[in-house]
């Protein structure tokens, strides 16, 4: 089990000869790639390794097989459960220079892209030939990373997560072979389901160095809508009742009213306060339509409204507003950073699940403006956090808790989308108290030394 | 590794305590055990054990652990390539019996079944709650079959797979142990996806037991069509450019001339004998009379035309014609069986993969009518032979082989959708020469003593 403090004699001078100038030292280096997005502890790597290919992965992890030495997978450092923080120090392997598109095709909807290509970039290269990239998880992650943690977000209710997204990966094993999952065929009963068992690994099987993905066309007419909705149980119930109806919605998203009012002050508008839905649609013109008028409908029975945005102008406002909520909740008390934690139930539970929520943030001292792929069940809190204010952050650290406990004793997840990284380690085995078991059956057999990403996902041995 | 040819002693009268008589050696049931629908040689168990309990799985991998005796799960005895074959003899274990719907939920549509609940089973249950399941291979397996073989079908293109379906399972482990996987929320970044590895690993890792599924509203509407196309390459055109438009639909199937004239002669029908597309569209009123309009459009463009079949009696009477397409096909000559196979190609190499199939079988004295899930780029060949003309199974071996070959060259996968079991073996190492090494050591490490389904989707370790 790699667990040193330092780096190994001749690990970095060793990884100097194979990387060149790639390998750097730089104490601005070590320090961007000791954190992510999360409130999670920072820590150093003892070098970064900036892989330019495939074979750069394959020397480092022949290098650091040797040495016992962990490797720490890094894209856009944008995660939020500090799966790429190098906590027991190692190689932060940087993949954000493996950012080719390889290909694209428009007869098939698939592309294949290097790790290290963000969304923002895919989908700048889809638009113009009429496609795009259906997995949004609001910030700019790259592809590696969003397979790595199983990334999904505002539209993952129509078109599903990375889960349903990824047709193939390309992985450096810890033995330094390449493997090559799934394949270009739309489906396949040919063998064990590599490609979901590294979608979601974390870094912690394999280096995810290139992805294939479904890509879809851009639909030929898109809509959206805002609904202030009377609270958050009415909310809820018209989205149950969306999804029973099986209208397609693209798009279905909830604030609260704290969000709401976080987002007027973040972005100077002057939106209802009260618990909204957010909702696109896309299709052909009829389509759409009809599902507004489903939607409307359903939402007017609960004594909401729905408010159409129709130009383009209107959604890019909307969906910026939406994507820059946790920003809008961190302006919301001076000197603060955010902790958005993410847990996922039954649909049928979620009125539930957000009203004993509510109640307990209501209880506390904590503030936590909420936000939520409410299609899937999926929500987060965004703990606001003051510097020095350690109190805030140990009851935080109690609400978390109980949020947890609360999600899982209705039937839900942990984690929907933001992944185990650290800061789930010990929830994971209350979810899965039979299938911790088999994982580290799994990384055993992939990773014997215990090199990759160690620390993340599963607890280390006792 | 378990590969005796007969029972080791003391293993029948030690699972004979255990089961009494839910254990039999009848050899009409032996006989039944020894055979699934395709054309592999049938090989009896030692004995059958008809499980009724998660408990009785238990039991049986207990004694049959001991004894280093195969344990091959058996459900509705429909796979298509072997995998409930007990090729090294050992104890079918038949989950027919295990066959409760355990709960089905209306908001969160989705149903948690005993692994023996057959397809028309679930969906008879799920019909008067306004429900229905949209995996459909055709003939009527066990949901725990399914699971295992990732079986897909007539709805993939819209619904996806089992792969796409299967929430969460609950296995028996080699170990005796109970695994449950997955859950009940829309989706989870909790940890590896031992869902996903555990669906279409043909009983080779574990017996599940017990499985939870997605479920769907049944459609406001529903409307179907016949398309007869002028050829193939006019037929796959269309379907391509159907599934870029975004039109949603809900079936695309091709039958090939021979075997649209092989229905007509089954069924008594004077369909046009030309390429033909069977669609199916599902949703709100005004979108699939869109959808029927969008469609209609392009198959005209390329020379075909479309037929609306409204009622639910056309709808039947279509449905029930595609399939039966096996039974059809193996009536085009006397004392004849049918040999299925699939494959499964990048929806822009169909037209050029059928294409090049049909002229491989018309230079050839091998019959075998084509049927195909096109949206998907999926496709089956029902070679039919006839009683002792081994001159035409040796034929049908090398179109096989050539196209697997095909298939594999053109980007696709050796099957779409029947599973690996004993037919696709040395095709699975073509085709994932670097994934045979990783789902080997999984193998080893999930069944360490090679007793479950010994020979089927790996080849005996050399």
């Amino acid at each position: 089990m790699a667990q040193s403090a330092e780096a190994p004699s001749g690990l970095l001078s060793e990884l100097g000869e194979r990387l060149g100038d790639r390998l750097s030292l730089q104490p601005s280096d070590l320090e961007r790639h000791s954190r992510d997005e999360s409130h999670h502890e920072p820590h150093p790597p003892w070098a970064v390794a900036r892989c330019q290919s495939v074979e750069d992965v394959q020397a480092v992890m022949e290098v650091c097989r040797r040495h016992l030495c962990p490797v720490v997978p890094f894209g856009a450092g944008s995660g939020l459960e500090g799966g790429a923080i190098p906590i027991r120090g190692g190689v932060s392997l940087d993949l954000s220079g493996m950012n080719r598109v390889l290909r694209v095709d428009q007869d098939d909807l698939d592309a294949t892209v290097e790790a290290g290509v963000t969304l923002s970039q895919l989908n700048s290269g889809l638009g113009p030939m009429g496609l795009f990239f259906p997995v949004d998880p609001g910030s700019d992650p790259t592809l590696g990373g969003m397979a790595a943690t199983r990334a999904s977000g505002t539209m993952a209710v129509r078109y599903g997560t990375m889960a349903a997204n990824v047709l193939g990966l390309k992985v450096v094993l810890a033995s330094g072979e390449v493997l090559a999952t799934g394949g270009r065929a739309r489906k396949s009963a040919a063998g064990y389901d590599l490609t979901h068992l590294f979608t979601g690994s974390e870094g912690t099987l394999g280096v995810i160095v290139e992805v294939t993905v479904r890509v879809q066309p851009l639909p030929e007419v898109t809509a959206a809508a805002v609904c202030p909705m009377p609270d958050l149980r009415a909310a809820v119930t018209a989205v149950i009742q969306t999804i029973q109806l099986g209208v397609p919605v693209a798009r279905i998203e909830l604030l609260d009213e704290v969000m709401v009012d976080a987002i007027n002050r973040f972005q100077g508008l002057e939106s209802e306060v009260t618990p909204t839905l957010l909702l696109e649609f896309q299709g052909a013109p009829a389509a759409v339509t009809e599902q507004l008028r489903e939607v409307a409908e359903v939402v007017e029975a609960r004594g909401g409204r729905l408010e159409r945005r129709t130009t383009p102008e209107e959604r890019s406002r909307l969906w910026a507003a939406r994507h820059h909520a946790l920003y809008a909740a961190k302006a919301l008390r001076p000197n603060a950073r955010t902790w958005s934690t993410d847990v996922c139930v039954p649909v049928s539970r979620l009125a539930d699940c957000l009203l004993e929520t509510k109640a307990d943030l209501e209880g506390s001292r904590v503030l936590a403006p909420i936000v939520g792929h409410v299609g899937d069940g999926n929500f987060h809190l965004s703990f606001v956090l003051q510097e020095g204010r350690h109190d805030q952050a140990r009851e935080a650290a109690l609400v978390h808790d109980r949020l947890v406990a609360r999600a899982l004793r209705m039937g839900g997840t942990c984690t929907g989308e933001h992944g185990v990284g650290v800061g789930k380690l010990s929830y994971l085995r209350q979810e899965h108290p039979s299938g911790i078991g088999v994982m580290r059956q799994l990384k055993a057999a992939l990773d014997p030394l215990g090199i990759l990403n160690p620390g993340k996902v599963l607890e280390a041995p006792a």
